[in-house]
């Protein structure tokens, strides 16, 4: 069905369902919301865009809606925070037709309803080309800031990193024979809402991995006044990840260093805190005095850390 | 400059200027904000598109800035709310420069400022057009709903219609030479917080025109339950809007009902309570019983209440 059959009201109809928290007083169908939230509150904004975030040829609806939501519940995740609310703003393009805003909403919504999300307002517009902009509002009793971290603290990563850019990688070569589970981890990244509070109870600092390692370390050390020390052989790559390097002639670590959107946290934490965490994570190096700087040994070689993906460097 | 030499957060630091809201507790810097509000917030999210909503060879970066922000600010005000933090996603395109950034961030200062808002927040990235979505967070002690209205009370509004439209159509027929007021309208179309809250104190129901006045005027009734009759020898047009018209042919009053984005506010309040209303408005007619229905009246004769611009309609 063409858009244009049901118009932008009709749309948002079809498209949004019924808020569920108490907290929200006004929802979808006035100039704003309105939210009674008696807390602090924390907010994060993210923008996807086709050709940039996402392809409508090599990904689907529901896995496009999935990872838009994702991304923007990752940034709560890394706050120590609880999502409560987000406001989806889309531009469509022409060829976008009804099914297709059904099936992405219909991904945002499984990523909602999994972590107590309402979707409860935003905007819907039109250009050349598919932007969603989505903003969550959560509540935090104790934020985990990027500021956190202390000189002699480990830094831990809760998962295998460079997947993303790895399945990225593999779609720009045309090469779709490559590791499914790497094209996967590009399309579907997800993120780590599940474990976020409970490593919040014990860490100094945390921010989640959207542009890879080594930019993520190097902002809690901008932000923290620290120095760090990241041991290339500890840092997790999953199996699929080597395959896909291998196919490729590329090195899996840069990918884990400057690849981004894995949406794995990273945190430092004091050793006696951690040692009472529960959840799985990797140490991968060990925040040091902002003197001694900031480096990544591998091969019993150190050399400074940098490569973090940035849109607009060339 | 081109981004490229200073990056994505070389630009980020650049553009963002201090915020000065005690409200804030986190602001730029860490992957969300955090804000302790202690009261009701109100969140409103606009996304502007290259193309669609603005052109950079018919406007300037400080305009869109500008417009950006007011389209925004109007939201809030048509809540009868308070706008306190800004949060800019921003997608920019090959082409744009430093220096239009500096400007598009000048032009959303300015209303900032003038609103007591911080940008407190966002996202920058990358693709094929220009793309702007701000999302703003203030409070409210008592919301003004788009369905507050009840049958019997005056539908006003607080200036002239049809501006905006008429300098998209000035622009659209390439007649620059058309007055001046009215393209300027369509361009930098500020917003009515000036009266909002003002207004607040008073009315049942309000809503801001960024439709047209029939397509906010239906939005009340279905929101409220009422019918409504508006008086098309009421409707505000500026002499500018009329000038426009007559160089073009057209009807200057389709383009109040339907035009769009003139952000002014259309309220409905009781009677005795206007009277006490100190800022200037405009009553265009009545709400009625929903059984009446919703009319336009034209030279004694009565037509359907009909004619909001949407996006996706054809």
């Amino acid at each position: 069905m063409e858009i244009s059959e049901i118009g932008e009201f009709g749309l948002i109809d079809r498209l949004v369902r019924r808020a569920r928290r108490r907290e929200l007083l006004v929802g979808v169908g006035d100039d704003a919301a309105v939210m009674d939230l008696r807390e602090k509150i924390v907010l994060t904004t993210d923008m996807l865009v086709e050709g940039d975030h996402f392809r409508t040829d090599w990904s689907t609806p529901v896995r496009i809606g999935r990872k838009a939501m994702d991304s923007n519940v990752s940034d709560i995740a890394a706050m120590g925070a609880v999502p409560a609310f987000a406001f989806v703003s889309i531009c469509l393009r022409e060829g976008i037709d009804v099914e297709f805003m059904d099936l992405l909403y219909s991904g945002m919504y499984e990523v909602a309803k999994r972590y107590d999300i309402d979707i409860a307002g935003g905007d819907t517009t039109h250009g050349a080309i598919v932007v969603i902009n989505i903003c969550i509002v959560g509540t935090v009793e104790r934020p985990v800031l990027r500021s956190g971290a202390s000189p002699g603290q480990p830094i831990c990563v809760t998962g295998p990193l460079g997947g993303s850019r790895a399945g990225l990688e593999l779609l720009l070569a045309g090469r779709t024979d490559g590791p499914r589970e790497a094209i996967e981890k590009h399309l579907d990244p997800g993120c780590r809402m599940d474990v976020a509070l409970e490593i919040a109870s014990v860490a100094a600092s945390m921010i989640d991995v959207s542009d890879g390692l080594a930019s993520e370390v190097n902002h809690i050390c901008d932000m923290s006044g620290v120095g760090a020390e990241v041991d290339a052989s500890a840092v997790p790559l999953a199996p699929s990840t080597l395959a896909a390097a291998e196919l490729l002639g590329a090195d899996p670590l840069q990918w884990a260093l400057g690849g981004g959107e894995d949406f794995e946290l990273v945190f430092t934490a004091n050793e006696g805190r951690l040692a009472g965490l529960k959840v799985p994570y990797t140490v991968v190096g060990r925040t040091l005095p902002a003197s001694k700087g900031r480096w990544l040994v591998r091969d019993g070689k150190k050399k400074p850390l940098a490569g973090g993906f940035d849109h607009f460097r060339k």
